[in-house]
Protein backbone atom coordinates (compact mmCIF):
# COMPACT_ATOMS: atom_id res chain seq x y z
CA UNK A 1 0.00 0.00 0.00
CA UNK A 2 1.15 3.19 -1.08
CA UNK A 3 1.53 6.28 1.22
CA UNK A 4 0.19 8.83 -1.02
CA UNK A 5 -0.09 11.58 1.54
CA UNK A 6 4.17 12.94 0.43
CA UNK A 7 3.56 12.04 -3.18
CA UNK A 8 3.80 14.77 -4.83
CA UNK A 9 6.55 16.36 -2.65
CA UNK A 10 9.14 16.88 -5.09
CA UNK A 11 6.97 17.92 -8.37
CA UNK A 12 5.67 15.63 -10.84
CA UNK A 13 5.87 16.13 -14.43
CA UNK A 14 2.03 15.45 -15.88
CA UNK A 15 3.26 12.05 -17.12
CA UNK A 16 4.30 11.29 -13.49
CA UNK A 17 1.77 12.68 -11.86
CA UNK A 18 -1.30 10.61 -14.13
CA UNK A 19 0.70 7.38 -13.10
CA UNK A 20 0.28 8.51 -9.35
CA UNK A 21 -3.52 8.88 -10.14
CA UNK A 22 -3.95 5.83 -11.75
CA UNK A 23 -2.09 3.83 -8.82
CA UNK A 24 -3.88 5.36 -6.29
CA UNK A 25 -6.82 3.64 -8.75
CA UNK A 26 -5.03 0.29 -8.50
CA UNK A 27 -4.60 0.23 -4.99
CA UNK A 28 -7.95 1.83 -3.86
CA UNK A 29 -10.76 1.88 -6.32
CA UNK A 30 -13.77 -0.06 -4.83
CA UNK A 31 -13.47 -3.52 -7.55
CA UNK A 32 -10.93 -4.47 -4.94
CA UNK A 33 -13.97 -4.08 -2.24
CA UNK A 34 -15.05 -7.75 -1.08
CA UNK A 35 -19.20 -6.62 -1.68
CA UNK A 36 -17.94 -6.39 -5.31
CA UNK A 37 -16.26 -9.68 -5.03
CA UNK A 38 -19.46 -10.95 -3.77
CA UNK A 39 -21.76 -9.36 -6.48
CA UNK A 40 -19.80 -10.56 -9.55
CA UNK A 41 -19.35 -13.95 -7.83
CA UNK A 42 -22.96 -14.36 -7.88
CA UNK A 43 -22.90 -14.71 -4.01
CA UNK A 44 -24.95 -11.99 -3.29
CA UNK A 45 -28.19 -12.46 -2.37
CA UNK A 46 -31.14 -10.97 -3.86
CA UNK A 47 -31.59 -8.25 -0.85
CA UNK A 48 -27.98 -7.20 -0.87
CA UNK A 49 -28.64 -6.93 -4.53
CA UNK A 50 -31.57 -4.58 -3.64
CA UNK A 51 -30.14 -2.65 -0.40
CA UNK A 52 -26.97 -2.04 -3.21
CA UNK A 53 -29.14 -0.20 -6.02
CA UNK A 54 -31.65 1.18 -3.04
CA UNK A 55 -28.02 2.67 -1.79
CA UNK A 56 -26.13 3.87 -4.45
CA UNK A 57 -29.41 5.85 -5.91
CA UNK A 58 -28.21 8.35 -3.29
CA UNK A 59 -24.87 8.41 -5.17
CA UNK A 60 -26.34 8.91 -8.46
CA UNK A 61 -29.01 11.24 -7.44
CA UNK A 62 -26.10 13.78 -6.04
CA UNK A 63 -24.37 13.35 -9.34
CA UNK A 64 -25.75 16.25 -11.03
CA UNK A 65 -25.75 18.41 -7.86
CA UNK A 66 -22.12 18.27 -7.16
CA UNK A 67 -21.19 18.84 -11.09
CA UNK A 68 -23.33 22.25 -10.61
CA UNK A 69 -21.46 22.96 -7.35
CA UNK A 70 -18.35 22.48 -9.59
CA UNK A 71 -20.18 25.09 -12.28
CA UNK A 72 -20.52 27.75 -10.13
CA UNK A 73 -16.65 27.60 -9.60
CA UNK A 74 -16.08 27.64 -12.98
CA UNK A 75 -15.01 30.97 -14.67
CA UNK A 76 -14.63 29.89 -18.49
CA UNK A 77 -17.03 29.20 -20.53
CA UNK A 78 -15.87 26.59 -22.59
CA UNK A 79 -15.29 24.38 -19.22
CA UNK A 80 -18.92 24.73 -18.37
CA UNK A 81 -20.20 24.33 -21.62
CA UNK A 82 -17.96 20.44 -21.35
CA UNK A 83 -18.29 20.14 -17.84
CA UNK A 84 -22.40 20.91 -17.58
CA UNK A 85 -22.90 17.58 -20.28
CA UNK A 86 -22.98 16.06 -16.99
CA UNK A 87 -25.81 17.13 -15.62
CA UNK A 88 -27.44 16.67 -18.98
CA UNK A 89 -26.60 12.72 -18.83
CA UNK A 90 -27.68 12.72 -15.22
CA UNK A 91 -30.94 14.21 -15.38
CA UNK A 92 -31.80 13.69 -19.06
CA UNK A 93 -34.57 16.13 -21.04
CA UNK A 94 -36.98 16.60 -18.51
CA UNK A 95 -35.15 15.27 -15.77
CA UNK A 96 -36.48 11.84 -15.45
CA UNK A 97 -35.02 10.37 -19.10
CA UNK A 98 -31.64 10.12 -17.94
CA UNK A 99 -28.98 7.99 -15.20
CA UNK A 100 -31.06 8.92 -12.99
CA UNK A 101 -34.43 7.16 -13.82
CA UNK A 102 -31.97 4.25 -15.52
CA UNK A 103 -30.16 3.81 -11.84
CA UNK A 104 -34.23 4.38 -10.48
CA UNK A 105 -35.20 1.44 -13.47
CA UNK A 106 -32.34 -0.72 -11.98
CA UNK A 107 -33.86 -0.98 -8.52
CA UNK A 108 -37.47 -1.17 -9.41
CA UNK A 109 -36.37 -4.05 -11.93
CA UNK A 110 -34.76 -5.58 -8.69
CA UNK A 111 -38.15 -5.55 -6.85
CA UNK A 112 -37.72 -2.70 -5.01
CA UNK A 113 -40.44 -0.18 -4.71
CA UNK A 114 -39.85 3.10 -6.83
CA UNK A 115 -40.98 5.74 -3.88
CA UNK A 116 -38.78 3.62 -1.32
CA UNK A 117 -35.84 4.41 -3.53
CA UNK A 118 -36.46 8.15 -4.89
CA UNK A 119 -37.27 9.03 -0.41
CA UNK A 120 -33.94 7.82 0.12
CA UNK A 121 -35.65 7.31 3.84
CA UNK A 122 -34.33 3.53 3.94
CA UNK A 123 -30.77 4.38 2.41
CA UNK A 124 -27.78 3.36 5.19
CA UNK A 125 -26.88 6.81 7.10
CA UNK A 126 -23.76 5.94 5.85
CA UNK A 127 -24.55 5.66 2.91
CA UNK A 128 -26.02 9.52 3.38
CA UNK A 129 -23.09 10.87 5.35
CA UNK A 130 -20.91 9.44 2.39
CA UNK A 131 -23.03 11.28 0.10
CA UNK A 132 -23.02 14.36 1.87
CA UNK A 133 -19.08 14.28 2.34
CA UNK A 134 -18.71 14.18 -1.67
CA UNK A 135 -20.92 17.10 -2.39
CA UNK A 136 -19.78 19.02 0.05
CA UNK A 137 -16.19 18.72 -1.18
CA UNK A 138 -17.18 19.91 -4.66
CA UNK A 139 -18.91 23.26 -2.84
CA UNK A 140 -16.03 23.60 -0.63
CA UNK A 141 -12.98 22.69 -2.50
CA UNK A 142 -10.91 24.39 -5.24
CA UNK A 143 -12.00 23.85 -8.50
CA UNK A 144 -8.94 21.82 -9.35
CA UNK A 145 -9.97 19.61 -6.35
CA UNK A 146 -13.18 19.09 -7.21
CA UNK A 147 -11.97 17.69 -10.88
CA UNK A 148 -9.42 15.65 -9.39
CA UNK A 149 -12.42 14.10 -7.31
CA UNK A 150 -14.32 12.83 -10.93
CA UNK A 151 -11.20 11.02 -11.75
CA UNK A 152 -12.76 7.96 -10.35
CA UNK A 153 -13.98 7.29 -13.81
CA UNK A 154 -11.08 6.83 -15.55
CA UNK A 155 -11.33 3.33 -13.62
CA UNK A 156 -15.02 3.08 -14.33
CA UNK A 157 -14.93 1.15 -17.52
CA UNK A 158 -12.96 -1.48 -15.42
CA UNK A 159 -15.85 -2.44 -12.88
CA UNK A 160 -18.67 -1.93 -15.36
CA UNK A 161 -16.39 -4.73 -17.23
CA UNK A 162 -16.28 -6.82 -14.44
CA UNK A 163 -19.88 -6.63 -12.63
CA UNK A 164 -22.36 -6.44 -15.98
CA UNK A 165 -21.16 -9.95 -17.80
CA UNK A 166 -21.06 -11.71 -14.27
CA UNK A 167 -24.50 -10.33 -13.19
CA UNK A 168 -26.02 -11.39 -16.33
CA UNK A 169 -24.32 -14.38 -15.77
CA UNK A 170 -24.86 -15.74 -11.87
CA UNK A 171 -28.29 -13.59 -10.98
CA UNK A 172 -31.07 -15.37 -12.75
CA UNK A 173 -33.56 -12.04 -12.22
CA UNK A 174 -31.19 -9.97 -13.38
CA UNK A 175 -31.80 -9.04 -17.80
CA UNK A 176 -30.27 -6.56 -20.18
CA UNK A 177 -33.06 -4.33 -19.89
CA UNK A 178 -32.29 -4.28 -15.54
CA UNK A 179 -29.09 -2.94 -16.40
CA UNK A 180 -29.29 -0.77 -18.83
CA UNK A 181 -27.72 1.82 -17.04
CA UNK A 182 -24.46 0.37 -17.92
CA UNK A 183 -24.72 0.84 -21.21
CA UNK A 184 -24.56 4.57 -21.61
CA UNK A 185 -21.88 4.94 -19.07
CA UNK A 186 -18.36 3.52 -20.54
CA UNK A 187 -18.93 6.04 -23.45
CA UNK A 188 -20.04 8.71 -21.32
CA UNK A 189 -17.17 8.28 -18.90
CA UNK A 190 -14.38 7.88 -21.23
CA UNK A 191 -15.18 10.96 -22.63
CA UNK A 192 -15.53 12.95 -18.99
CA UNK A 193 -12.65 11.50 -17.62
CA UNK A 194 -10.70 12.44 -21.00
CA UNK A 195 -11.75 16.11 -20.36
CA UNK A 196 -11.14 16.01 -16.32
CA UNK A 197 -7.31 14.30 -16.51
CA UNK A 198 -6.60 16.88 -19.77
CA UNK A 199 -7.57 19.43 -17.09
CA UNK A 200 -5.87 18.11 -14.30
CA UNK A 201 -2.30 17.58 -15.94
CA UNK A 202 -2.73 21.09 -17.25
CA UNK A 203 -3.46 22.55 -14.16
CA UNK A 204 -1.81 20.89 -11.03
CA UNK A 205 1.40 22.48 -12.02
CA UNK A 206 2.73 23.08 -8.43
CA UNK A 207 3.60 20.11 -5.74
CA UNK A 208 0.98 21.75 -3.74
CA UNK A 209 -1.64 21.46 -5.97
CA UNK A 210 -0.65 17.81 -7.42
CA UNK A 211 -0.54 16.99 -3.76
CA UNK A 212 -4.22 18.42 -3.49
CA UNK A 213 -5.59 16.32 -6.63
CA UNK A 214 -4.13 13.10 -5.40
CA UNK A 215 -5.66 13.55 -1.87
CA UNK A 216 -8.88 14.47 -3.78
CA UNK A 217 -8.55 11.08 -5.84
CA UNK A 218 -8.00 9.14 -2.12
CA UNK A 219 -10.87 11.07 -0.62
CA UNK A 220 -13.45 10.01 -3.54
CA UNK A 221 -11.77 6.53 -3.51
CA UNK A 222 -12.89 6.98 0.34
CA UNK A 223 -16.45 7.31 -0.72
CA UNK A 224 -17.00 4.83 -3.07
CA UNK A 225 -15.14 2.54 -0.37
CA UNK A 226 -17.75 3.11 2.83
CA UNK A 227 -20.23 2.71 0.53
CA UNK A 228 -19.80 -0.86 0.13
CA UNK A 229 -18.12 -0.60 3.38
CA UNK A 230 -21.36 -0.26 4.59
CA UNK A 231 -23.38 -2.59 2.98
CA UNK A 232 -21.16 -5.42 3.98
CA UNK A 233 -21.76 -4.42 6.86
CA UNK A 234 -25.34 -3.99 7.38
CA UNK A 235 -26.13 -6.64 5.03
CA UNK A 236 -23.90 -9.48 4.73
CA UNK A 237 -23.76 -12.31 6.79
CA UNK A 238 -27.92 -12.16 6.65
CA UNK A 239 -28.72 -8.61 7.65
CA UNK A 240 -27.82 -9.09 11.25
CA UNK A 241 -26.11 -5.72 11.64
CA UNK A 242 -28.90 -3.72 9.58
CA UNK A 243 -29.33 -0.41 11.86
CA UNK A 244 -32.66 1.08 12.97
CA UNK A 245 -34.80 2.65 10.09
CA UNK A 246 -32.55 1.35 7.49
CA UNK A 247 -34.12 -0.72 4.46
CA UNK A 248 -35.13 -4.53 4.99
CA UNK A 249 -35.12 -7.33 2.39
CA UNK A 250 -38.21 -9.19 2.79
CA UNK A 251 -37.29 -12.78 4.19
CA UNK B 1 -39.33 -0.43 16.37
CA UNK B 2 -41.25 3.02 16.17
CA UNK B 3 -42.09 5.16 12.47
CA UNK B 4 -40.46 8.65 14.31
CA UNK B 5 -41.06 9.92 10.40
CA UNK B 6 -44.95 11.04 11.42
CA UNK B 7 -44.80 10.96 15.30
CA UNK B 8 -45.78 14.44 15.66
CA UNK B 9 -48.37 14.81 12.43
CA UNK B 10 -51.09 15.53 15.28
CA UNK B 11 -49.57 18.26 17.48
CA UNK B 12 -47.69 16.99 20.78
CA UNK B 13 -48.25 18.86 24.33
CA UNK B 14 -44.42 19.62 25.85
CA UNK B 15 -44.43 16.74 27.83
CA UNK B 16 -45.78 13.97 24.96
CA UNK B 17 -42.82 15.20 23.13
CA UNK B 18 -40.62 14.79 25.22
CA UNK B 19 -41.54 11.24 25.59
CA UNK B 20 -40.94 10.72 21.81
CA UNK B 21 -37.78 11.92 22.27
CA UNK B 22 -36.95 10.13 24.89
CA UNK B 23 -38.52 6.99 23.06
CA UNK B 24 -36.10 7.75 20.21
CA UNK B 25 -33.19 7.57 22.47
CA UNK B 26 -34.54 3.83 24.02
CA UNK B 27 -34.80 2.64 20.57
CA UNK B 28 -31.75 4.18 18.89
CA UNK B 29 -29.03 5.72 21.10
CA UNK B 30 -25.52 3.73 20.38
CA UNK B 31 -25.51 2.16 24.11
CA UNK B 32 -27.84 -0.40 22.06
CA UNK B 33 -24.98 -0.47 19.93
CA UNK B 34 -22.84 -4.29 19.34
CA UNK B 35 -19.75 -2.88 19.39
CA UNK B 36 -20.93 -0.99 22.77
CA UNK B 37 -21.82 -4.72 24.16
CA UNK B 38 -18.59 -6.10 23.63
CA UNK B 39 -16.90 -3.22 25.43
CA UNK B 40 -18.86 -3.56 28.33
CA UNK B 41 -18.37 -7.15 28.19
CA UNK B 42 -14.53 -7.56 28.03
CA UNK B 43 -14.73 -8.55 24.71
CA UNK B 44 -12.77 -5.88 22.67
CA UNK B 45 -8.92 -6.25 22.07
CA UNK B 46 -6.40 -3.90 22.52
CA UNK B 47 -6.74 -2.80 19.05
CA UNK B 48 -10.17 -2.38 18.72
CA UNK B 49 -10.39 -0.05 21.76
CA UNK B 50 -7.76 2.14 20.16
CA UNK B 51 -9.51 2.18 16.96
CA UNK B 52 -12.65 3.39 18.97
CA UNK B 53 -10.07 6.03 21.18
CA UNK B 54 -8.52 7.05 17.55
CA UNK B 55 -11.87 7.65 15.63
CA UNK B 56 -13.72 8.79 18.38
CA UNK B 57 -11.26 11.73 18.97
CA UNK B 58 -12.62 13.20 14.85
CA UNK B 59 -16.10 13.20 16.79
CA UNK B 60 -14.57 14.94 20.56
CA UNK B 61 -12.16 17.53 17.96
CA UNK B 62 -15.70 18.87 16.25
CA UNK B 63 -17.53 19.52 19.22
CA UNK B 64 -16.66 23.02 19.84
CA UNK B 65 -16.91 23.94 16.53
CA UNK B 66 -20.45 22.26 15.92
CA UNK B 67 -21.34 24.74 19.16
CA UNK B 68 -19.88 27.89 17.60
CA UNK B 69 -22.06 26.77 14.58
CA UNK B 70 -25.24 27.01 16.74
CA UNK B 71 -23.67 30.22 18.40
CA UNK B 72 -23.64 31.94 15.09
CA UNK B 73 -27.50 30.93 14.78
CA UNK B 74 -28.18 32.39 18.48
CA UNK B 75 -29.45 35.49 18.55
CA UNK B 76 -30.11 35.92 22.00
CA UNK B 77 -27.54 37.20 24.23
CA UNK B 78 -28.49 34.71 27.44
CA UNK B 79 -28.84 31.39 25.37
CA UNK B 80 -25.07 32.24 23.79
CA UNK B 81 -23.72 32.71 26.87
CA UNK B 82 -25.35 29.51 28.40
CA UNK B 83 -24.16 27.60 25.21
CA UNK B 84 -20.82 28.95 25.14
CA UNK B 85 -19.83 26.76 28.27
CA UNK B 86 -20.05 23.57 25.66
CA UNK B 87 -16.57 25.31 23.94
CA UNK B 88 -15.33 26.18 27.34
CA UNK B 89 -15.46 22.15 28.59
CA UNK B 90 -14.21 21.04 25.41
CA UNK B 91 -11.15 23.78 24.91
CA UNK B 92 -10.43 24.56 28.35
CA UNK B 93 -8.51 27.33 29.35
CA UNK B 94 -5.67 27.36 26.56
CA UNK B 95 -7.33 24.52 23.91
CA UNK B 96 -5.67 21.90 25.48
CA UNK B 97 -6.93 21.74 28.80
CA UNK B 98 -10.70 20.68 28.23
CA UNK B 99 -12.81 17.62 27.29
CA UNK B 100 -10.32 17.23 23.99
CA UNK B 101 -7.07 17.08 25.52
CA UNK B 102 -8.72 14.66 28.16
CA UNK B 103 -9.68 12.69 25.20
CA UNK B 104 -6.41 12.61 23.90
CA UNK B 105 -5.06 11.62 27.03
CA UNK B 106 -7.46 8.87 27.03
CA UNK B 107 -6.26 7.47 23.60
CA UNK B 108 -2.32 7.76 24.26
CA UNK B 109 -2.98 5.84 27.43
CA UNK B 110 -4.34 3.32 25.43
CA UNK B 111 -0.93 2.96 23.61
CA UNK B 112 -1.94 4.80 20.35
CA UNK B 113 0.73 7.98 19.42
CA UNK B 114 -0.62 11.36 19.89
CA UNK B 115 -0.05 13.05 16.52
CA UNK B 116 -1.63 10.20 15.06
CA UNK B 117 -4.61 10.76 16.88
CA UNK B 118 -4.91 14.63 16.87
CA UNK B 119 -4.08 14.30 12.71
CA UNK B 120 -6.90 12.26 12.55
CA UNK B 121 -5.29 10.70 9.30
CA UNK B 122 -5.35 7.19 10.78
CA UNK B 123 -9.18 7.56 11.14
CA UNK B 124 -11.90 5.75 9.47
CA UNK B 125 -13.30 7.70 6.46
CA UNK B 126 -17.10 7.02 7.39
CA UNK B 127 -15.92 7.89 10.90
CA UNK B 128 -15.00 11.74 9.37
CA UNK B 129 -18.03 11.32 6.98
CA UNK B 130 -20.40 11.19 9.80
CA UNK B 131 -18.93 13.95 11.91
CA UNK B 132 -18.94 15.80 9.16
CA UNK B 133 -22.58 15.39 8.91
CA UNK B 134 -22.81 16.76 12.26
CA UNK B 135 -21.22 19.52 11.70
CA UNK B 136 -22.89 20.78 8.21
CA UNK B 137 -26.33 19.55 10.09
CA UNK B 138 -25.75 22.29 13.06
CA UNK B 139 -24.14 25.01 10.18
CA UNK B 140 -27.16 23.83 7.66
CA UNK B 141 -30.55 23.90 10.14
CA UNK B 142 -32.31 25.87 11.99
CA UNK B 143 -31.32 26.89 15.74
CA UNK B 144 -34.09 24.70 16.99
CA UNK B 145 -33.16 21.60 15.22
CA UNK B 146 -29.38 21.96 15.83
CA UNK B 147 -30.32 22.06 19.77
CA UNK B 148 -32.46 19.29 19.02
CA UNK B 149 -29.43 17.02 17.75
CA UNK B 150 -27.44 17.78 20.93
CA UNK B 151 -30.05 15.73 22.89
CA UNK B 152 -28.41 12.87 22.89
CA UNK B 153 -26.79 14.42 25.75
CA UNK B 154 -30.08 13.13 28.03
CA UNK B 155 -28.54 9.89 27.37
CA UNK B 156 -25.30 9.77 28.57
CA UNK B 157 -25.14 8.93 31.99
CA UNK B 158 -26.53 5.62 30.83
CA UNK B 159 -23.73 5.12 28.41
CA UNK B 160 -20.93 6.26 30.85
CA UNK B 161 -22.43 4.45 33.31
CA UNK B 162 -22.03 1.22 31.48
CA UNK B 163 -19.04 1.90 30.25
CA UNK B 164 -16.77 3.11 32.83
CA UNK B 165 -17.18 0.44 35.37
CA UNK B 166 -17.41 -2.24 32.87
CA UNK B 167 -14.03 -1.24 31.51
CA UNK B 168 -12.17 -0.85 34.97
CA UNK B 169 -13.02 -4.50 35.53
CA UNK B 170 -12.90 -5.93 32.42
CA UNK B 171 -9.12 -4.18 30.99
CA UNK B 172 -6.33 -4.60 33.33
CA UNK B 173 -4.47 -1.58 31.18
CA UNK B 174 -7.43 0.38 31.41
CA UNK B 175 -7.28 2.90 34.82
CA UNK B 176 -9.45 5.66 36.54
CA UNK B 177 -6.18 7.56 35.09
CA UNK B 178 -7.61 6.24 31.24
CA UNK B 179 -11.12 7.43 32.01
CA UNK B 180 -10.51 11.07 33.40
CA UNK B 181 -12.60 12.46 30.52
CA UNK B 182 -15.58 10.64 31.75
CA UNK B 183 -15.60 12.23 35.19
CA UNK B 184 -16.11 15.56 34.58
CA UNK B 185 -19.02 14.85 31.80
CA UNK B 186 -22.11 13.50 33.90
CA UNK B 187 -22.51 16.92 35.54
CA UNK B 188 -21.69 18.86 32.14
CA UNK B 189 -24.11 16.69 30.10
CA UNK B 190 -26.82 17.10 32.84
CA UNK B 191 -26.94 21.06 33.15
CA UNK B 192 -26.74 21.09 29.09
CA UNK B 193 -29.26 18.95 28.55
CA UNK B 194 -31.60 20.18 30.95
CA UNK B 195 -30.81 23.59 28.97
CA UNK B 196 -31.65 22.47 25.28
CA UNK B 197 -34.49 20.19 26.59
CA UNK B 198 -36.31 23.22 27.84
CA UNK B 199 -35.16 25.06 24.83
CA UNK B 200 -36.98 22.49 22.60
CA UNK B 201 -40.10 21.74 24.47
CA UNK B 202 -40.76 25.87 24.84
CA UNK B 203 -39.97 26.15 20.93
CA UNK B 204 -41.36 23.02 18.93
CA UNK B 205 -44.51 24.38 19.31
CA UNK B 206 -46.03 23.67 16.11
CA UNK B 207 -46.44 19.96 14.43
CA UNK B 208 -43.90 20.81 11.83
CA UNK B 209 -41.06 22.17 14.58
CA UNK B 210 -41.92 19.11 16.43
CA UNK B 211 -41.62 16.45 13.79
CA UNK B 212 -38.04 18.86 12.95
CA UNK B 213 -36.69 17.83 16.49
CA UNK B 214 -38.12 14.44 16.81
CA UNK B 215 -35.92 14.07 13.15
CA UNK B 216 -33.03 15.84 13.95
CA UNK B 217 -32.73 13.57 17.44
CA UNK B 218 -33.04 10.52 15.54
CA UNK B 219 -30.33 11.68 12.83
CA UNK B 220 -28.17 12.63 15.88
CA UNK B 221 -28.56 8.76 16.88
CA UNK B 222 -27.42 7.98 13.11
CA UNK B 223 -24.15 9.46 13.99
CA UNK B 224 -23.21 7.92 16.82
CA UNK B 225 -24.46 4.25 15.85
CA UNK B 226 -23.11 4.82 12.26
CA UNK B 227 -19.08 5.91 13.89
CA UNK B 228 -19.87 2.18 15.68
CA UNK B 229 -21.07 0.43 12.66
CA UNK B 230 -17.92 1.60 10.95
CA UNK B 231 -15.53 0.30 13.92
CA UNK B 232 -17.22 -3.06 14.33
CA UNK B 233 -17.04 -3.61 10.57
CA UNK B 234 -13.39 -2.47 10.08
CA UNK B 235 -11.89 -3.65 13.57
CA UNK B 236 -14.07 -6.96 14.41
CA UNK B 237 -13.29 -10.17 13.26
CA UNK B 238 -9.75 -9.62 13.33
CA UNK B 239 -9.59 -6.21 11.07
CA UNK B 240 -9.78 -8.29 8.15
CA UNK B 241 -11.86 -4.97 6.85
CA UNK B 242 -9.75 -2.04 7.48
CA UNK B 243 -10.23 -0.14 4.76
CA UNK B 244 -6.72 1.54 2.93
CA UNK B 245 -5.02 3.65 4.75
CA UNK B 246 -7.02 3.36 8.15
CA UNK B 247 -5.38 2.78 11.37
CA UNK B 248 -3.78 -0.54 11.47
CA UNK B 249 -3.43 -1.51 15.44
CA UNK B 250 -0.08 -4.04 15.54
CA UNK B 251 -0.19 -7.46 15.88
Amino acid sequence: MSDFHRAASGGLSPGELEAVLRQVGAERYHNRHPYHHRMTGGDLSKGELQAWALNRYCYQAVIPRKDAAILTHAEDPAFRAEWRKRIEDHDGEDGWSGGIARWLHLATSLGVDADAVKSQRLALPATRFAVGAYLAFCFERSLLEAVASSLTELFSPVIINERVPAMLAKYDYVTADTLAYFTRRPEQAARDSDFALAYVRKHADTPERQQQVIDALVFKCDILWAMLDALQHAYGEGGGNIPPGAFRPEA
